[in-house]
Parts: structure tokens; sequence; C-alpha cells
């Protein structure tokens, strides 16, 4: 977290549209920590909104994406990749004079592509993406803490006045995270490599059991603790959000599954030919990167993720 | 765990030959629950055998693996896979008529071919494979819950006395496993799904990353909780372990990472072609799976593993 906390509120009032886990941990992450006055929302799905209200998500809920964001000198556009263009064209009628238009969308270049169109004169657009989230989705996953000592990075485009730039930092400071800014076509490598790539390959290996005549799915159940239980996770993910990170990003993604699939098949070759020093030689290289990230404070060093044995 | 937890010692003595996880979680298990009345252990390294008498991992640590199994009624091989079959013919001549010989390979065609020769007439032979782990490995990695509510798997050979499985189940149980029976072949290829070829493709995909000149290994280190995390983890297993896992489970290692890359290149090609439907059936699909493992409490429903953001 952030030494330097800050005092107050960061806005007057914050808009989130669409009410999904991040937007829902943000909610409750600002109101925890004071950051702003009014935090209204908006969801395209009646019964998202229904639900929204019943727990108390949003000081307001709105039923259009318009009424909204009037007078909200931060607009946050909480939706999948798929969609950040067309809500961007929806409320830009609506949008305040020197408001901060943001996203949180895990791709970037598409994003500033689709949205910077529609952004009006006067108003600033701050492209983020907090690397943060677990496998639940809905209003009803959100929770406060998810943001801190997790990463959030800002991709400021072109021209981007300083001053929006520092204030939305601030805002993510104070829900506890840190913040990194990066160029967007270096964010989505980046991103292709620790998310992207990762996830497409959990999804596949997964479905590959799912598929397998010869192994029922209820073994595959029982006996996922060896390794398997862990790529469930990840293939549990929303589906709406994770087809539309593959096809916006999909020239980084491509390339790193092509460099996945050159490597993997070397490897099949050593088990097939028996090289024993190839594989071992690459198992133990690989163990330094886990520790790499455990003295980084992105994991935790307990065994099997401190899981408990009757969890 | 058993509702029928034995009341009192299920072997007078047990030898644990080869002391990482495995066997110093069973040291560990069999105190707590008076499984055994005496256990001795043996490991190849002097290193290995100064550390277990430094933290009173075993009754009585051995000097030589014949010293070790002498008057034991069970003897447990908890070696990698690739040294089974040389450490039975190490023992043979030690093994007390009577005794039960297990191991708690990963593989078992592989282990049966290669230990059964060595195995004396009057000796019983009952494979098994408890499916519990952690990243970490050396005979300070043990505890006592590592196998609670995880699965063990027995694999009798053609002909092995019921009883010696029957009592060796006890064992299992009063350690808190659940134990099912279970062909070799067949063990092989739920295993291969379940275990070898997600470590497989883990280790892959982190040797990808670290390979990776335009991203730098800080950057995979720091924004590791986007998804790659989880692949660390398994990638951190030990590497002669797995090697020799792959190499005496090839055919069905490589069956299955046929599947997967051809899985891979279908969707691979949805996201080149921008065939959305086909990416969200698929990801649709695997979110079943994951809410079968949580019923089945394999794992647990808390987000992101229940890891919490200061952990």
């Amino acid at each position: 977290m952030s030494e330097t906390a800050p005092q107050g509120p960061v806005y007057n009032r914050v808009a989130l549209i669409g009410l999904g886990l991040i937007a829902s941990s943000m909610f409750w992450a600002m109101k925890r920590a004071g950051l702003a006055d009014e935090v209204t929302g908006f969801a395209r799905s009646a019964e998202t909104r229904e639900t929204a209200r019943r727990i108390g998500l949003c000081d307001r809920v709105c039923d259009s994406a318009a009424e909204a964001v009037a007078g909200a000198d931060l607009v946050v556009l909480c939706v999948p990749v798929g969609v950040m263009g067309a809500v961007a064209e929806e409320i830009a009628p609506a949008l305040q004079p020197g408001a901060t238009v943001s996203d949180v969308g895990s791709v970037k270049r598409h994003v500033i592509d689709a949205v910077t169109p529609h952004i009006p004169e006067g108003v600033h657009f701050v492209p983020s993406h907090p690397l943060a989230g677990t496998e639940h989705s809905g209003p009803e996953s959100g929770f406060a803490s998810l943001f801190e000592n997790r990463w959030n990075l800002l991709v400021p485009v072109e021209g981007t006045d300083p001053e929006a730039v520092a204030r939305l930092r601030r805002l993510w400071e104070g829900m506890g995270a840190n913040v990194d800014e990066m160029d967007a076509d270096h964010h989505d490598l980046v991103l292709a490599v620790t998310s992207h790539a990762p996830h497409l390959i959990a999804y596949t290996m997964v479905g590959v059991a799912d598929d397998l005549r010869r192994v029922t799915d209820s073994e595959v159940i029982k006996y996922s603790a060896a390794g398997f239980r862990d790529f469930t996770r990840i293939a549990a993910s929303d589906p709406t959000m994770w087809r539309d990170v593959f096809l916006s990003n999909k020239e980084a993604t491509l390339e790193i599954l092509g460099r996945f699939t050159e490597e993997l098949f070397a490897l099949q070759r050593a088990i097939r030919t028996g090289d024993g020093d190839h594989l071992h030689a690459y198992f133990t290289r690989t163990r330094a990167i886990r520790r790499g990230i455990i003295e980084a404070g992105q994991d935790t060093a307990a065994p099997d993720f401190g899981r408990g044995p009757k969890a």
C-alpha cells in the first residue's frame, strides 16, 4: 500500500459502468477509504441492477448509463473489452467537461482505439488495468481488499493531462494498489505472457480432460489435486470477458502461443527420445522464477497456497 | 477421513526408503495417529540423513537401506520413479518373509515392471500412489496433515494377498486419506490427464516467459498475479521427480499432450479468425468442471484459493 494514503475524497462523484467483480470491489474499496463522496452505478442487465440495489452496491444505482455519468468527475468503464467502444459512444454526450474517463480492461491498445474517438474535447481519458481478480464474477463477487498489494497499470495516451493521471493514481493507491505506468503495446505483450496465454492454456487443458472418453469426468474431479486443480480455477473465469480479451489482443496472444507450442514440442521430443538431461535442466530453471514471485510479495510461500486439508 | 479410524498400530515396524516430502509427511502422520511402533528411515544423501536426525524425522535413521528394512513388516519406497528398480534390488536380500513392500511413485506400470522381479517369494508388493503434494521437497517439507481428505490409489498386482492390501489401506485411512483401487494402465492414463500433462504445460509456459527477450523477468514476476502465478507453483516442483515421471509415463503423457495441442490449435484458429462463439462455448463448458471439484471437496471455493491480500 502507498505510504502516502490520501486524506479525504479524491473525486466528488465516481460512476461505475458495469457492475461485475472489479466494479463491485472498487465500490467497497473506495467506500472503505472514503475516496469518493458519491458512487453511482449502472449495469446493462436489470437483474444485476436489482442485485446491486439489494446488497447496497453503489450509493445510487441508475437505470441508464447517461444518468449514472451525469455530474461525475470520474467515470470508470468496467465492461468487457469488446463493448468498451459502444459504451463510450453511449455516455459521451452526458460527460461533464473536465471529467476523467478510465477503464479496467485487460487489453489496452484495442480499448484505446475503440474509446478515444468518442471522448469529447475537455474530457480526459486515462486507460488503466488493475492486475487483480478471482475466478468469480458478478456484482456479489467484489470485496474491498481485492486490490491490496496488487498492481494497477496506467496507460496514458499521448497528450493526457498529467494532473488527471496523478489524481487517478491517488485513487488506486487509496484502494491499496501499487501503480505503474506503461505503454499500451508493451502492456499487451506483458499481459499476453503473464495472463492471456496462461488462461487459454488452462482452458484448453480443462477442455481436453472433459473430452477424454476413457477417463470419466468424475475421475478427473476426484483426482484433481494432482496439479489439474489449479488449472480449473483459471479456467472458471468469466467466458465473455475472456472471449473479448483473446479477440482484442490477438497478435500478442498468438505470438506467445506460438512460442509456447514450439517449446512444448521440444519438451515432447525430449520425452519421446528419453533426453532426461534436457528435461531436468528445463525444470530446474523454472523453479527460480517461483522464488522471485514469492520474494516480490505476489504470492505466499505456504505449501499449496496454504490450502488447509479440510478446506 | 475414514469413519473407522484404526485403533492402535497397523504395522510394527515401517521402513521409509527416501526421505523427501511424501516420506516425511508419512512419518509425521503415522506418529500422530500411532499407526506404527517404530519407523526407520534411509536416504541416499548423508546430508539428508543428518537433517532427518536433527529434526527427529524417523525413530531411527539408518546408514544403509538394508539396515532400515531389516525386521520391517512394511517397506515404502519413496524415491524417484527412475530408481525404484535399483532400490528394490538393493533391499531384496534384507526383506523379512511376510513383509509388504509398497511405493508412492506417480507412475505405476513402469514401477511394477521395475520392482516386481526383485520381490522375493513370500513378500507382498502393493504399489500405491498418494495424490497429495506441494511444490516443496526434501526432508523438512513434510507435515502430518498432507494426506487428509486426499486420495491414495492402490494398484495391486495380480495374485497379491488381499489381506496385505487391506492392511495397507488401513494405514492410509489412518493417515486421513481416502483410498481407491485402480488398474495400473488406467492409473497412468488418469494421472497423465490430471497431473503429468498439466505439469509439463506449466513448466513450458514458465520457461517461455523466462525466455522472452522483450518482457523482462522482473515484469513477469511483478505482474504474475494475473494467472501466471498458479503455473509457477506447479513449475516449482522437484525436477528429478518430474523428469522420471515423464520418462516413465511416456506413452500416456504424449497421447494427452497430442490431444492438448490439437485442441489448442483449434482455439488459436478461433482467435485468428475471430470466432467468438467457439471461444465462448468452450470457456463456458470448462466452468462446470471447477464446480464439480469444489463440490467433491478437492478445493476451496474461496476466491483466489483464499489467499489474503497481504500473504
